[in-house]
């Protein structure tokens, strides 16, 4: 190695170890609270450094934590994969209670499913959004293969399983953890009790009648 | 009437008549774009009022949306109603597509449903999260009616539908209408057609598995 290649790795070195401690500090401070309450003056303290000084790193906010949401698909997809791979048969009630489970132990994950569509993925360059993109292609990939094995699913069918999984997952976390005002208003007005939300069973429920209805077939609903 | 009876009625009368004019400004800058864009100042620069005088009227941007979210509720609601009591009998199918194809007609319905538990029931006050959160309760209950009676649905399978109708409606909505970067990346990276969504069939697709899940019973979906 040349005196000019070790600088550059070194240099490439130090990047990359200031890269993943700023997304330590995002994941940290999004895991204590809401993710949009995080800035990135927030962040930036947390690891020390000026907010000009963590833009050399990061375009901005948003892409911090769209690496983190694609960071949340290829974790709880492992999760999913490890626990499909294992059936060697599933009941459509299986599928849904491992999906509901995996996600619901997850609430960044799910805080950060909501965000996406709405800002993250807005705010960041097109090639942040490309590599964001194909890492959730290629989990939907490797866990539709499980679920066309296990159920029969078509490929039409397995897009619309993931699409009301993540939304249903990044909504109902919202709703499960609203503001102090909402929170006391359900407290003190029972006409208002029916509102709160638990994530897991009611994702369990409606994961198992999604699955159960397209198991079931029917005109439409076998392409 | 006395003189300052008829005072207080015409200053009633001309506070009703801005509030109104506030709500069509929001209203129609929100149709134009998303919500997320539309802020104080937009609205208040459109109703020809500078902010200070607004905010007399409505405590924040969000109760002015949220006003316009109760609003849609009410109108897809009656909607809905009609549709459904025209019903001697109906399949699940017959009212995923009536449920799809009234949410997808009011796309600003939809985005207000996205940025409702996100963003704007958590920037106002109790009362305005309270009357908002009744309107939504009045409509489940009517509409609910008609569910159990066309479709058999439990009470917590109606709440269960309208969890999945909303959020899904707001989060395909989201998907439907990605920013300019999203939008290019969609129509140039062939590998990532797949993303591209319409709200109203794939709204349809899932109520329609969703519904026939829950009318086709099965152990633990009956309550």
């Amino acid at each position: 190695m040349t005196g000019s290649e070790f600088q550059r790795a070194r240099s490439a070195h130090a990047k990359q170890a200031r890269e993943e401690a700023i997304l330590d500090a995002a994941r940290a401070l999004g895991g204590e609270g809401p993710v949009r309450g995080v800035t990135l003056t927030d962040i930036a303290s947390a690891v020390g450094m000026h907010k000009s000084a963590l833009l050399r790193y990061f375009e901005t906010r948003e892409q911090i934590f769209l690496k983190l949401t694609a960071e949340g698909w290829r974790e709880c997809g492992a999760d999913l994969r490890a626990h499909l791979e294992r059936c060697d048969e599933a009941t459509p009630a299986t599928v849904a209670e491992i999906f509901a489970r995996s996600l619901a132990a997850r609430p960044l994950f799910c805080d950060l499913l909501a965000q996406a569509p709405l800002n993250l993925e807005r705010n960041v360059s097109i090639d942040s959004v490309r590599d964001f993109k194909l890492v959730t292609l290629h989990e939907i990939e490797l866990i539709g293969h499980e679920l066309r094995r296990l159920l029969g699913l078509s490929e039409r069918q397995i897009l619309d399983t993931f699409a009301t999984a993540t939304s249903m997952a990044g909504a109902l976390w919202q709703m499960a953890t609203p503001g102090p005002r909402v929170r006391e208003l359900y407290a003190t007005d029972p006409r208002l009790g029916h509102a709160i939300v638990e994530v897991e069973p009611r994702l369990y429920r409606v994961l198992d009648a999604l699955l159960t209805g397209f198991t079931t077939g029917g005109p439409g609903r076998t392409t």
